[in-house]
């Protein structure tokens, strides 16, 4: 068979963050941000979902092996992202609020370049079981 | 940055409905619909999950703040379907037939008004945790 | 081995219900009993877990099969509960309010007589997956 | 309304497995499959989600009914991969791997002739919590 | 009937926090707490589940009124600690290390004047998914 | 504080298993066992949650550090049951038929000498979702 799948590896990492946008003040990011933006910050236990789509290879029947997913991500994101302050500790988010669309976006670009270019992405990212986000976007 | 995510908000309301076509036989309701055609009705928790997908706001990283739209779901769905009946308290299914299907429907046209155009929206509505529908469908 | 051993069983039933004391004028049962005293009915998904404690039986490795288990919580509470409306159709909550606390000391009731006399039994319900009860009371 | 709705129906079943390519020697297996390949098989509790896309029948208010997709499931999957070994008792398996991948691509063309030509079939199977495969692949 | 029953009420908060004993040196805080002690904090989504055990009162078939319990959580857990960092701004973590273990310890002591002195009462909270612990301890 | 918490973690293996009683005759075994007892294995994704109840530490504020129950879990069970097949590959398992009560009992024997004395233990076992036992058996 050489049929298109998709595969899906499911990971997570708690992270400490505030929502912020300096060039506001303070009245306004209180305003729209409400308690995320609490200065001393809170945290969340994020699950990443990481899809990949592709051919399936016939020698093993995999499209991609899960265990290699699971190490690329373990390096490009666990590694920077897990038991940190995404603001403080994370150069990505120095200039960039850390909400659940962005950080999204920031993780497929850290895992883009370590998947074969031949093989699709996408992110989703569960801030909270209620709150979640895809990218790109899920047609 | 300025890419399309797709946000997600999970809520849930508790309804009592049955089903019933009131063109056809007691007969033949009940040869279809089975249990679901009870006289009496039962009942759902219902989980409802809005799907809104377009360009991250550069200002505040968010595609539509959750807040918002947990707001607009409680006052355009929640309100008039939680703890309620849906055949009865509900005026959009006097006509017609109150299945996971028609309910997505009736949902989305509650909330599409209500969410600024340039946003996509998609209703997933859980009936229980194992059957569950799309509208519009997914691709 | 001849070891004490707890053995779950997870079932689920969808019901409609609404809360009332009949003694009560209609503007208590409002005050205490809020949307969930709404006259026409809501519903839930019960997800119901029955617990049953004795001796592994040597000759099998089970406490109990769990499929005779499955039959008995068929036969003695889905059969009456599911897809029905607890308030009108099932003859205990007649005069008894269909309150969580309650169905699960109703459903204690049934199942106790068709369990063998030496297995101890406990009743979890789930009314929704943030509300749940326990009878008899777990230590 | 006639509109088109995506409906799931998620059903699952235990079986037994190894991963293996019969083409290489224990030492390449070894070292592609890993612990999937120790001979005596280990096993998975498969989680199976089918999503069948197509417009709502007025009559019902159905895409199709899910009792009658739960039985062709139970006929086409279940009665042939539950407690079973997919390896040794799957003839579809014989010479092809049982990857997660292509397990979903044979309940595809297994359930594929079963149901409507007009309605669109997907499948979803999730072979632990943390790996799953969509076939064919979701856009 | 006045049968004894066990009520449970699930809530969540969101916070920061890290861990760390001021009397030891920093490397003995590496060495135990590992990256828990990573000094700017990391967080999660504590989910939080209190339970009541008495008496079903016969007037209303409640032993508690969820939604009181539900407020009293509110009022004396999620205002302090939601959205809050636990070692910064919740003031009984300023000598104690808010390890899950002592939250619930200190939850407890929060929510028990709050609660009728005939009410047993008991907390679990979940740290992650997989880290879990209750207070007092169960039997 | 010198509290008496019970703390939870939680870990998975993935088994073959069969059920079988040698002593008994193939259309016995199949009339008790049913599918299980089916000859060439079937499998589970195995829940795994131990339960260590004592004294909360107070230069830690743990009960015992999660980390160090996670790597005695991986050493004495998860090496031996994961990616196995229990009745071929686990010795425990040779003269015992492998129902969830037994493996509770058998993870029991295997990780009680590895555990503080001064702390109880208990076992948690979930075959599927819906079916799971407790050794010792809980109260």
């Amino acid at each position: 068979m050489s049929e298109i799948v998709s595969v899906y590896r499911k990971e997570h990492f708690n992270s400490a963050h505030r929502l912020n946008n300096p060039k506001w003040t303070p009245e306004r990011n209180k305003e729209v941000f409400g308690k995320c933006n609490l200065p001393n910050y809170h945290g969340h236990n994020y699950e990443l979902i990481v899809k990949v789509t592709g051919e399936i290879d016939p020698a093993t029947g995999y499209v991609m092996d899960m265990k290699v997913l699971s190490d690329i991500i373990s390096e490009q994101v666990l590694e920077r992202f897990d038991h940190r302050n995404l603001n403080e500790d994370v150069p990505e988010f120095k200039e960039l609020n850390p909400t659940a669309e962005n950080i999204a976006v920031v993780i497929f670009r850290l895992l883009r370049p370590a998947i074969d270019e031949h093989l699709a992405l996408q992110i989703r990212l569960f801030e909270t079981p209620r709150n979640y986000v895809d990218y790109p976007a899920s047609s």
